[in-house]
């Protein structure tokens, strides 16, 4: 065999002095010094130098080795020596040698780089790393090839395999095996936008591919495997913030016969192993945390512990205030809460808290402003502490154990998810901005006990999917209020605010199911249609099971230290859903559509809703998920004329700038006032035909694991 | 935890006795004696046998015991006792025992089951396992989590994530790392038909779902991986043969710095471990045989070698016979060739010879005929052994080195291919007919050295895919003797004539791969359009590489000895690629198909060939790829209403009978006497424009894996 003398070139060392060796690589850098030439091999296991001396190298070679430049590939024969003494290069592994060639083969030539590749100083005297200009995302996904040549991206996919292979070991030891679910298959009821395959076999019918394999691997349940996983593509077609991708690698695990304890304690011993290949000890066991208590503390289901700053409940001071925006927000039911930022009245100015936070940052959390206060000696200094008693102030100060030099921030709504929602980002803000987040601390987090309903206007709605089991059975499917008083028997993994996972225990008794469904307002006949053979499933012995998926992406990206999952990915899209290599998506030929019976579809009358006229305005309620009343359409209609014109005078304009991510919260709204919510066209059943989960004319969009 | 002191029940022994255990699992079959219930326990890891009996167990739970049914889902407390003797079950591993049950909770209950699951007896002296009728797939596909409950069916997978722990083990020791390449993507140039996936972000535009990660993993070795491997799906619309599924997995492996030595002593080696987990030694070395070897001894290139039986050359006895028949064929350039069943004159009468074999099995094959000759003592006999002379008569019997008793069957034909492939197939047909292959031996073989080209009638086409590198390089693109006469550097792994995978040593050459395509006539801005992104990665110092992929679904069912992959396959599609579980592929909604931008296709300007109107004999000329003249096509629309007529009227009387599968061998055919071989539409260049290979006006279906 031709190679298989080789050797690993970072694996040479002091001990390898005098040997003769193969080596095959990559250019990585040449320093010319006249006569002689050296060279950075560098193949996947490190950089070794070579030395080609007309003393040593034979005329030939020397010769040949001239035309090198960085990135050609190239074999070598040669004798391993100690380097002389003050020429140690301590930037790489082997930098106390280097190789005298004897014998060079150039195996093939490179272009010149459209970007560098080289990381390492030829020079022990420079900096260990060079440091260069960025290189823009799409010209690294370009030449994605000769990006993921940069040693630091090599290591993200090579650390990627070895914490999967982790898993597999953890999770074969505890007898769980991997059984594969199909890529082409029905929509589940995950609630984000599938991505359809068409069929050519069955014409004007389509595949979906698995937002996740939930249903199979409850089917796996059913059928007696016990205890299930899979390291799967999941595909979710919703538009991409940065940090997300049209197909994502998922963990997915699911075991019957067991309860909340044994996936903690599984789940915490795989992730503490996990971590450990990236250097990084979590602490056992993981605190847990009940939803309300993360909402109450941090207001937000993905509590950031590496640091406390918790919420601080002040309502109940100001009950008698004399404070005029306190008293009309209490009037209607509010809630004041607060945080105190230890030690920061130095960083947070007057001017910074006034026209920073309390006019700009603040309101676009959604608040309508924000208090606050900073403690000089005992006292509070304010632009509106004026207004407050004596008594009020010393209540905050030993409510929020100030002391000199803090700075309290308050937050007054009559919504108490406002308050919650804007003080936790304003939490995570000045966290940020006062650099309180320690570096390279990871703080875990099991967060439980959701509620198992959220209210609607007119029932209730699953907070996550209908199959998560409640904290009890004994309910009342009527009545509202012991609907909301249930909890989910769900649980999320959190690791510095971000959530890594979630799974929950299912319910396996197809009573419960169908007085959930009867909760949620489904009928039999409803519930039949849309979960029809799953719930068939139930009906033949289901085991008691739960589970639980991990989003891989995110948790390799966590352990090697990068904030994007695009870092940790092999070949990813870019933010438009695009890949800069291959160019897909792609045009295809008319005749490959006319094959998939894809040219004639809108004539297609087989289809459902597809003998009516398609109106924008329908359209647009049924992408908006808004509905209209029909004396409000020709409003709407000239409305949408005039958004159209400005969008194609914005696109004239605009078309070279990366479009902005707003930094609002997106939420729910239903607009006041209104007493009809739907268009005529929702009222013919057609639009939720395949909505997952649907209550009266609403459907839900479940929350999802980023 | 409510689950953390439970015991597997097929893991229970005498070493047990006497001890208390809770377990949980199924009732796989109930025996009821009046006042004593005996219930076989069923979970992962086997079966036991329960008992209540009224004088140990409490009269609550021997109550609640009679309303238990096959697969209710049961948790039960008891202690284990020795079973009477003459009461054991030697049918189950834990037949010497039976648990006294002292507490049972009913989990779930199950309805009547659609088919039986048990597959074990409950009476020692009752056959092993239970016969039964045959269930349809499809009912067995609808259920499939029943389905998948029988230990059977759980082995298969269970044994099938073992193969896969089995294949990981090693190649990480190996230094292999697994790296996920993208499932939506480009077309890659596999030849086979897309799977397609509309882009909603980038409208009319498509994803295709991978048919291999061929260039991912090429350009993974451009990138300086070195040993990369992945256990992935891949996706072919092709019409299903019986052992085809849309969706398979491969094991797909490449590596850089390497030769064919290294493959084969790689794979070797991993086949070897896989197949034990099926508890079959293969047999080491492999044995090698070039492509020409195979096809001269066995008339295929995936010969089973399990028993011999292979060709004789004969085409030379009869350069001056006065047989008529030979005589012609011999003067048309032909040959004549034959095999020796030895010993078969029993088995094979005249009577079969004659009626079966000459006139209408050997001619199904695609051969005029068949010549046949018994054996007797040292003389033939045969309806044609009088046209023979003495001298040829005693050639063949020392040729064939024939005995009394055999039986010598020859096939004559100008063309050499197909007197190949119908010996070939003959052969096979006498093997399997005479019972002459040998039950659980598998015998591995290399096919290696194939042609690199093949002749077409305007130049040459790749007989693999034009990235396989060729055994020499310095050949004339323009010389097409000297193309055909070029081998090329692929090998494929046979075991008992099923292809199990293949691959080769890639071109990493620019130089060479453009001679290449400059031989498959493809210009370089031809070549630029098809491959451009893959051809860019070559001008960056590619190593020389090379890999191979494994169908896995047919590699675990060989190990399982199960001819189908459905068997191994958790949630399979039937031959209509659809899946009676989840109803897969479904109708959409219209406004996912608007979003989708699906509804206007036909209309879109900005497809290419979107302009023209879709000409039914064009579209019948793309789908059949057979071009007609324009003289030719009044006569086609004709036949072609003719054969919608009587498809309509077949359909109509025969739609309850599945499909059968042709017994002639699929083969590709110009039709003789015409001098145009393409529709005015081909000319238009749109029709060629996607093809994967394209020479002159033909484009390529490359040989895939199955």
């Amino acid at each position: 065999m031709q190679y298989n003398d080789r050797s690993n070139c970072g694996r040479l060392g002091s001990a390898d002095i005098d040997k003769t060796v193969h080596l095959a690589g990559w250019v990585d850098a040449l320093r010319d010094h006249g006569e002689v030439l050296f060279v950075h091999l560098r193949d996947k296991s490190g950089i070794v130098q070579l030395v080609f001396s007309p003393e040593f190298t034979p005329e030939e070679i020397c010769r040949q080795s001239t035309s090198l430049r960085s990135e050609y590939c190239i074999t070598v024969f040669g004798r391993i020596v100690k380097r002389a003494e003050g020429t140690e290069n301590p930037n790489i592994e082997t930098g106390d040698i280097e190789i005298i060639v004897t014998d060079m083969t150039i195996l093939s030539r490179s272009d010149n780089l459209p970007f560098p590749i080289s990381e390492k100083a030829m020079m022990g005297s420079t900096n260990e790393t060079i440091s260069r200009e960025p290189v823009s995302e799409d010209l690294r996904l370009q030449y994605r090839y000769l990006d993921l040549r940069r040693p630091g991206m090599q290591q993200f996919l090579i650390k990627r395999h070895k914490i999967n292979a982790c898993v597999r070991e953890f999770l074969d030891q505890n007898e769980f095996i991997e059984v594969e679910t199909p890529i082409l298959t029905r929509s589940t009821p995950e609630g984000a936008r599938d991505y359809l395959v068409p069929s050519r076999v069955n014409p004007k019918h389509f595949y979906a591919l698995p937002q996740s394999p939930q249903l199979f691997k409850q089917l796996l349940m059913v059928a007696g495997f016990e205890r299930y996983y899979q390291i799967t593509r999941c595909f979710r077609d919703e538009d991409l913030r940065s940090n997300r991708q049209p197909e994502f690698t998922q963990l997915d695990l699911e075991a019957s016969f067991i309860d909340e304890e044994f996936i903690f304690n599984l789940i915490e011993e795989l992730l503490c192993r996990m971590f450990e290949i990236g250097g990084t000890n979590l602490p056992r066991p993981f605190p847990h945390m009940t939803w309300q208590e993360a909402m109450d503390k941090t207001g937000s289901d993905r509590p950031d512990l590496r640091f406390e700053m918790y919420f601080v409940e002040a309502t109940d001071i100001f009950t008698q205030t004399r404070y005029s925006i306190f008293k009309q927000i209490l009037q209607r039911g509010g809630v004041i809460k607060g945080i105190n930022v230890k030690q920061a009245s130095e960083s947070l100015s007057k001017n910074v808290l006034q026209n920073e936070y309390a006019k700009q940052i603040v309101p676009g959390f959604g608040a309508k402003g924000m208090t606050w206060m900073r403690v000089t000696g005992d006292q509070l200094d304010s632009n509106i502490v004026q207004f407050f008693s004596k008594e009020e102030q010393q209540t905050i100060i030993k409510r929020f154990n100030a002391s000199d030099g803090d700075v309290i921030l308050i937050i007054a709504d009559p919504s108490l998810e406002l308050v919650n929602s804007a003080l936790g980002r304003l939490r995570l803000h000045v966290a940020d901005r006062l650099d309180m987040i320690p570096k390279d601390k990871f703080v875990p987090v099991w967060v439980t006990d959701f509620p198992l309903f959220e209210p609607t206007e007119e029932g209730v709605t699953s907070s996550h999917h209908p199959f998560t089991a409640p904290d009890r059975i004994d309910f009342d499917p009527a009545d509202q209020e012991d609907l909301l008083s249930l909890l989910s028997r769900s649980y999320d993994i959190v690791v510095n605010g971000e959530e890594l996972g979630g799974g929950s225990i299912r319910i396996h008794d197809p009573a419960t199911q169908q007085k959930v469904f009867a909760a949620l307002g489904l009928s039999p006949s409803e519930a039949e249609e849309k979960f029809g053979f799953f719930l068939r499933a139930l009906d033949f012995g289901p085991p008691p099971h739960g589970g639980l998926a991990l989003g891989m992406d995110r948790v390799v990206a966590m352990i090697m230290k990068t904030p994007s999952i695009r870092e940790v990915t092999a070949f990813p899209k870019n933010r438009s859903a695009f890949c800069p290599l291959t160019q897909a998506p792609s045009l295809v030929a008319h005749e490959q559509l006319a094959e998939l019976g894809l040219l004639d579809l809108g004539k297609a009358e087989s289809l459902p809703g597809s003998d009516q006229e398609q109106d924008t305005i329908d359209y647009l309620s049924w992408v908006s998920r808004i509905g209209f009343e029909d004396n409000e359409r020709p409003m709407i209609e000239s409305a949408l004329d005039d958004a159209v014109k400005m969008a194609q005078a914005v696109f004239g304009i605009a078309q070279e700038y990366e479009p902005a991510i707003s930094v609002v919260r997106g939420q729910n709204c239903f607009r006041k006032g209104s007493s009809a919510t739907r268009s005529s066209f929702v009222e013919t059943g057609a639009l939720l035909k395949n909505a997952p989960s649907v209550k009266g004319d609403y459907f839900r969009v479940a929350s999802i694991l980023e």
